[in-house]
């Protein structure tokens, strides 16, 4: 590959540190196009909330200026990224999505981010989302939808939209996101990019503004598995000062490539009972393909079923969890100025703040039963497969799914990884990806198994 | 030493190991022995709600053929324990200290119970609690009042009561109890043994009646250390069925001694500034003593201040969380019989059960934010030393002191393991315990330092 025949916003991220590497390009001009495509492109798209060029160029300049004394920091030094505005960057503000936040300053570093910038990472900026990520399609009131690169006017998905539409339009090398039911997953299906859901605690949320603290989740997208690796090698790491971060286990907790091109003696369960979801049926088709070619690389396809798992109920569970958590997280600046919030915030969140307690107790003692639902199934199978989401984009004029976050939900609820891969097209000829489950801290195997697919999907 | 000389109900888990492995006891004539002494003695301590005779004839006598045929379990084997009774014994009563539960047979054993079945154990039978395990003293208006081996009248403390007076008055060997807020180590110092709440997650809960699933653990409670250790060494071991269960991490995972005598080289943190805990003075000065004892054991002793922890308010915010969950926990009965439960039961639940949700999620984040505060202090000193109790026993006709689990209950939120070990006597001659904290999964620590304390003290 050589990156003088294409433009620095076609290069991934590993790509661009090759380039670097390389000489053929300095991360100060990978950083001014990028700056000059959001400028260019992203009126139309709305991505970006916030673009911090002053700083990026800084950041870029410095990382070239440690590249020519020979110190550099890693791969990632010297790559523009974005981050989701839910996420602090110091000096930046921090939205959520959330008239009421316009212009609040963070004041430092989300963890994720002072690790990432730590290893020289570029910031280009900060993007939309679903207001306050309590939704999954980017609809914003107060800063307005962002819209899907593959066709205006539709969803890239949410709550992390933004993030979804500025990796697939190269609008950044790679973004950071948040999911709680599904919002790095869907995004990533809806806009064709990869998108990984670590396990619960692996990377911390400290920094971030919460939606849940028992199901949050920071996350990355990318435009496929390898960048994502290098990204997540950085991003996980104890964080002593959060209550829910977690310590790496046992196993493989190296993340980054290179890839087995094969998947042999590996079993991957199919998960079948899907009918009370209602997929599209270019969802199916799509679906049968990629497993037949899971099947192709080696792997042995056996059925399985989420026994007992009841998709909606039990995403309506974690839902009340949620609003009661949003509540108290939002719960200053929903008394000081209720304006700052839509209508439709207000109402989810006033209603589940509401509710008794016992209802909400009944709800978190659901949510944590499903580890033992996906545990059962993991033993018949060490990695599980399904669709990411029962459909593609929608135009924001249509009605949104209510099974739209039924299939990413259960690995938020069961805090195993979670990896959304394209795999092709739907109906309507919009993306769709593939989901790909393993038990806790088995973050490197979703990525194998999703490398190889990729790469021999070849989308 | 020789068994001979002593008798059986005076023996530990470790001489009775020792005295079945010489042939000078089998047993079931330890069996045999305790049966006498319930039978003799309990009447007036009500430490038993249920004595399971037969079944642990037949288990000793099983041991015994066992041994006979070289085919020993373990240094569990044949040794008498008592359960307490929101524990699963397959086939006996599991009552949890409710009128409504009486008779309700356990269809099988918790797997806690079938674990130490496994390693031979003789169930000697079920022990009184305090109502639900929601309450501190044992005064039981179902199942009556167990009283202090020490001082008739008097609490011996709870919730798990049965389960302290028990293995005081030598009518087992050792007792399996649960710990809430405190309700293994609170009867352990009030009755004058050692007692200990695992790292949360270590031993699972599976097969318990809850009070709490989000801090609930199941301990112990025994003569000394090394008894403890051979029990948690069983105890412990990841259950794949329980969602709060967690496999031991890293370090030392060995719980039984030999331990060092000696503490050299290790910093202790004595927890300074309990004003607001209101400590008896004879639990000061014990404490005291305690902590000298410690440095001439080569320990170097330095304050520690719980920054920003406040024992009362904190208390009462996981007392909330507890309230709720008690409440699903015992839902059906509430509705179908609520005379089974005590009018007091039945207010603090009802009242717990109503509270807005987003009051109850508040009180989950406070409890979680625990964490912080132990680790913070973890971090001036791998140990942290404390009173167990603010008190001694009191006389059942006194009010229960508001404090009473305020300095055991930080452990439970903390998720951290906690042990008590007699500290000699307070103000009326009642004894008091040294409370043992260390990070989390440092169980063997915090034994090792007990065992180190308890072979220099002597009490």
């Amino acid at each position: 590959m050589n990156a003088q025949l294409r433009l620095p916003h076609e290069l991934g991220v590993i790509e661009l540190a090759a380039a670097f590497e390389r000489g053929e390009l300095t991360s100060r001009q990978a950083t001014e196009a990028y700056l000059a495509r959001i400028d260019k492109q992203d009126a139309a798209l709305n991505a970006y909330l916030h673009v911090t060029a002053h700083a990026a160029l800084d950041a870029a300049t410095a990382s070239d200026a440690r590249r020519a004394a020979g110190q550099v920091l890693g791969p990632l030094d010297g790559v523009p990224i974005a981050i989701k505005d839910n996420i602090d960057v110091a000096g930046v503000p921090t939205t959520a999505g959330i008239a009421v936040r316009r212009g609040r300053l963070a004041h430092g570093d989300a963890f994720v981010v002072e690790r990432l910038k730590k290893a020289g990472v570029v910031i280009l900026g900060k993007l939309n989302m679903h207001e306050a990520a309590l939704g999954a399609t980017n609809a914003n009131e107060a800063f307005g939808n962002c819209h899907n690169p593959h066709r205006h006017g539709y969803t890239p998905g949410g709550s992390s939209g933004g993030s979804g539409a500025a990796v697939a339009a190269g609008l950044c090398a790679a973004a950071l996101g948040t999911d709680t039911l599904g919002s790095v997953r869907i995004p990533a299906s809806y806009c064709g990019v990869v998108g990984i859901k670590p396990t619960f605690g692996l990377v911390s949320t400290r920094g971030t503004v919460p939606l849940s603290w028992t199901l949050d989740h920071v996350g990355a997208l990318a435009r496929n598995v390898a960048d994502l690796g290098l990204l997540l090698d950085v991003m996980a790491g104890f964080d002593s000062e959060s209550p829910e971060s977690r310590p790496r286990t046992t196993g493989e907790t190296r993340y980054a490539g290179p890839y087995s091109q094969r998947l042999d003696g590996l079993v991957i369960g199919r998960i079948v009972g899907l009918d009370a979801v209602s997929l599209q049926p270019g969802v199916v088709a799509a679906f049968d393909r990629a497993v037949e070619t899971l099947r192709t690389l080696g792997a042995t396809i056996i059925d399985v079923r989420l026994e007992g798992y009841d998709f909606t109920p039990l995403r309506l569970q974690a839902l009340l969890a949620i609003e009661a958590e949003c509540a108290v997280v939002h719960g200053d600046d929903l008394a000081a100025d209720p304006d700052g919030f839509s209508e439709t915030f207000r109402t989810f969140v006033g209603w589940g703040a509401r509710q008794p307690a016992h209802k909400l107790a009944t709800a978190y003692r659901a949510v944590a039963d499903v580890q033992l639902v996906v545990r059962r199934a993991l033993a018949q199978a060490p990695v599980l497969a399904l669709p990411t989401a029962p459909h593609e984009a929608f135009a924001f004029a249509d009605p949104v799914p209510h099974v739209q976050a039924d299939l990413t939900s259960i690995a938020n609820m069961a805090r195993v990884p979670a990896i959304s891969v394209p795999m092709g097209r739907g109906d309507t000829g919009l993306p769709v990806g593939l989901q790909l489950l393993a038990g806790e801290f088995q973050d490197a195997l979703v990525m194998r198994v999703a490398a190889a697919y990729e790469a021999a999907a070849a989308f």
